[in-house]
């Protein structure tokens, strides 16, 4: 019989996985739920990885030539209406603005001026930005158009988790046209592609890419890229997507060209988002028993130096050091940045530690008097267990800590790989695939699954056999999907496509 | 009689400045109308800007201690009305939300899903980030707090103008808590020192700091400090304001704490602001006739190189010789940024060097084969007449070029501040302020006006007469006003204040 270790986080993840996430969260004080239904607040330590994810991807995106712009926040209704399946995809979710003043009546303030046309707050713009397109786009010399806005978005939740899904959420939206259907194409995938690379070098998210079925393509698309990555309860996380819309959305807006020939011609169109939810996929790759585990390439804060004495006699000479390693420390730059140091001297004992474990920081360092004779510091990496420290050289540590730090952000990264590979299977019996993806415990389901490759013979009726059935879709069908052939895990026909099931957040 | 010189702004600023205005931003294609009432689209270089001040302000935030985060979108109408004088003045002005579905219907799509309790998205962000200041407050060891977001707000506007007045705009909100009066007053006043700062030193906009009569302070602030700038109309422009919040905020949303004496105490709050409205404040200080002038620390862009070549053949020398010095420039760094470099070799003649003048970039470079023989390049600076081009070798074209920048900064700066001050003029004359103040033909009224220093004796009856009389206002009260005493210049009797009075926008 096993010892039960003490976690700072309690529940575990083998415990209760979904409850887990939350007090990581809580742990780390990175969000919390606000008293507006389904929206959130997102505190400083959460807040600083977002704004480290917007620094990494602009600069991918900007280097293949795409400007940020902005866009306004509501879109008449009128608008939504012009692309059928767009709007049938978005119209159960809308947050609709009806009033544009409040009055005093007896009742209170209620709203006044009604609007001729409601508002939808965007769920997403395909169509108000389609609408500048249409103006700003006249010649084959106007294409590409490649556009990107950083922006808040809603689609009303009813059941919402932090970062997961909430009726409010941060995001960029990519959007561009072309004068060739080949050349949209290429650019759907040249996004996805910086998505992966994103998620896999700056997150040390492992992710599989690939075009998503046609039941789970965006409203309005042709086609739908993803990246999907598998958190540690084994569920997938669509953490990307990138569509090819056709011209579709060209029509919908009258987004016309001007060809090299004189002809008048629709352009092709693309859009492509990541938001906050990678957040809750860093947390879900990365986590453990101890709390958040941040790579440090988003790192909110790379290092905290906590300064240790007895004795209020060894208090200035302790600061003083520390102070004076902080500011060694920030003259490093990680990745394109500054280290960002933090200094933790509260005087709580043990406690801050622990509190820094929780927040994931990649780095914890401790400077006592010893430490400072010595000229040495006593260290902590996040990716190994939270009792396993070790002492250096301070000048060591200061020169040696880029590839400190990339070496644990390596681990992060190897660490997930090895995880998704040990949960990934080829499966062709059908009995198997519904065993894998059912819990033995049905009252109180533990961690099962994984990743299945399968074959699909196609039908949108096999698909929903198997999300009737297990909770399971397809996540995606890779770009690198080995070989077709074989039989549909479903029905038994023959496969059009291997795919990857998975149940899914 | 002169003869009338070809600007690429028509009209010019004298013959009507409002549109000369729109003609401005059309020119530099900055910004546009969006077919949603009162908001605006920000084209990639008008959002450039944005983001270069997003940039700049947010290190200096940084400095300070503020740490970023992000509130909900929306606000329960019920937290608007805990403070009344809040409410009040938002009221005439919001938008609200009061469904969060559609659905078909025989008239096509129908707001449904009605909200118990409407929302109303937030014009600024008190009540919603009080309340969670309220939970993040326990102790005098939790303060200060000193928090800041960036994001859209929305105040509905019936009479728009890009960048200056739109429903939507783009915004930062800091909030901060303190457990004493003094330290709340001091960060109140730090923060207006560092939007002095950031408006002379990035944007070139000499301003004056000072405090807001009762009747202009913000709506439950005890006292609002704002800086204004002179546009090139003579009018005022409110660039930012820094509000002292004196408890009322923290008694509407209970942010209390636990002072050092253990007793319960309620925190002091400060919040201040900046918006999209800086970008008509730059448009309006430093364009001229021919457009946009943009301070080079800001700039979208700092440099476009222009090959030139009529034969053929010297093609691709011209264009190799221009990709070469592009990346030698864009190996350098100007405050803390590499250059932003524009190469434009669209074979359209003489148009190309007017389209840069009128988007305002610093520097335009011509290179023509003799240029290159030479080595060497022709170059324009913004701040100077468009006709005015100088030969430099192009060694010391790169070299030299941030002290260019520097010096083309400099020089909007000195102009801007030499404009104010000769329409500044202190007077004490009821019959001279009101001729001063009103225009000799009031069909087509001219460019006329500017900032008087005069006395104030304190009465909101004076304030009202001169608004209604003049449509002029007290802009603010200079902390540096010079002596006091002297007479008020509406009723007479004795002034309590030197004052600021101005039209505005």
């Amino acid at each position: 019989m096993t010892k039960k270790i003490k976690t700072a986080i309690s529940p575990t993840r083998a415990e209760d996985y979904p409850e887990w996430y939350q007090q990581v969260i809580k742990g780390a004080d990175m969000a919390e739920k606000s008293p507006v239904r389904g929206c959130m607040v997102i505190k400083p330590w959460g807040y600083a990885i977002w704004e480290n994810i917007v620094r990494g991807m602009d600069d991918l995106f900007r280097e293949t030539g795409v400007k940020n712009a902005y866009f306004p926040l509501f879109i008449p209704l009128s608008f939504l209406e012009k692309e059928a399946e767009h709007v049938e995809g978005f119209a159960k979710e809308c947050a609709v603005v009806s009033h544009h003043r409040l009055e005093q009546s007896d009742d209170g303030l209620v709203p006044a001026g009604p609007l001729q046309e409601p508002l939808v707050v965007r769920p997403t713009s395909e169509t108000i930005i389609g609408d500048a397109f249409s103006k700003w786009i006249k010649s084959y010399r106007d294409l590409p158009l490649l556009i990107n806005q950083w922006a808040n978005v809603v689609r009303w939740e009813m059941r919402t988790r932090l970062f997961l899904r909430t009726s409010e959420f941060l995001w960029q939206e990519g959007h561009t046209a072309h004068a060739t259907e080949t050349e949209a194409i290429a650019r759907t995938r040249q996004m996805l592609d910086i998505y992966a690379r994103f998620a896999e070098e700056a997150l040390a998210i492992p992710v599989l890419k690939g075009v998503k079925s046609p039941a789970e393509t965006f409203p309005g698309a042709i086609q739908t890229q993803c990246i999907e990555a598998m958190m540690q309860d084994r569920k997938a996380l669509q953490a990307g997507t990138s569509h090819f819309l056709g011209q579709n959305f060209a029509r919908a807006s009258g987004i016309k060209f001007q060809s090299r020939d004189e002809t008048e011609e629709y352009a092709w169109t693309t859009s492509w988002g990541v938001s906050t939810r990678l957040i809750g996929g860093l947390i879900m790759t990365h986590g453990d028993d101890d709390g958040l585990v941040l790579p440090p390439r988003v790192a909110s804060s790379h290092v905290v130096l906590l300064p240790i004495y007895r004795k209020p006699d060894d208090r200035s000479a302790v600061l003083t050091y520390t102070h004076r390693l902080a500011e060694r420390l920030r003259a490093v730059r990680y990745h394109h940045r500054p280290l960002v140091v933090e200094i933790d001297d509260r005087e709580i004992g043990g406690a801050r530690g622990w509190e820094w474990i929780k927040k994931g920081i990649p780095l914890r360092v401790e400077i006592g008097p010893r430490d400072i004779a010595a000229d040495a510091v006593f260290m902590g990496r996040r990716d190994l267990p939270a009792g396993k420290k070790s002492s250096l050289s301070t000048d060591q540590f200061v020169s040696g800590i880029t590839d400190l730090l990339d070496d644990i952000q390596h681990n992060l990264f190897e660490r997930a790989l090895q995880f998704r590979q040990a949960h990934t299977v080829e499966m062709t019996d059908k009995a198997d695939f519904y065993s894998f993806f059912t819990p033995a415990d049905r009252e109180r389901p533990e961690i099962h699954g994984g990743f299945v490759q399968a074959g699909w013979c196609g039908s949108e009726r096999c698909e929903t056999t198997i999300k009737t059935d297990l909770s399971v879709t397809i996540r995606c069908i890779p770009f690198d999907g080995g070989p077709s052939g074989g039989r549909c895990i479903c029905c038994g026909s023959a496969a059009e496509k291997q795919v990857i099931f998975a149940k899914a957040y």
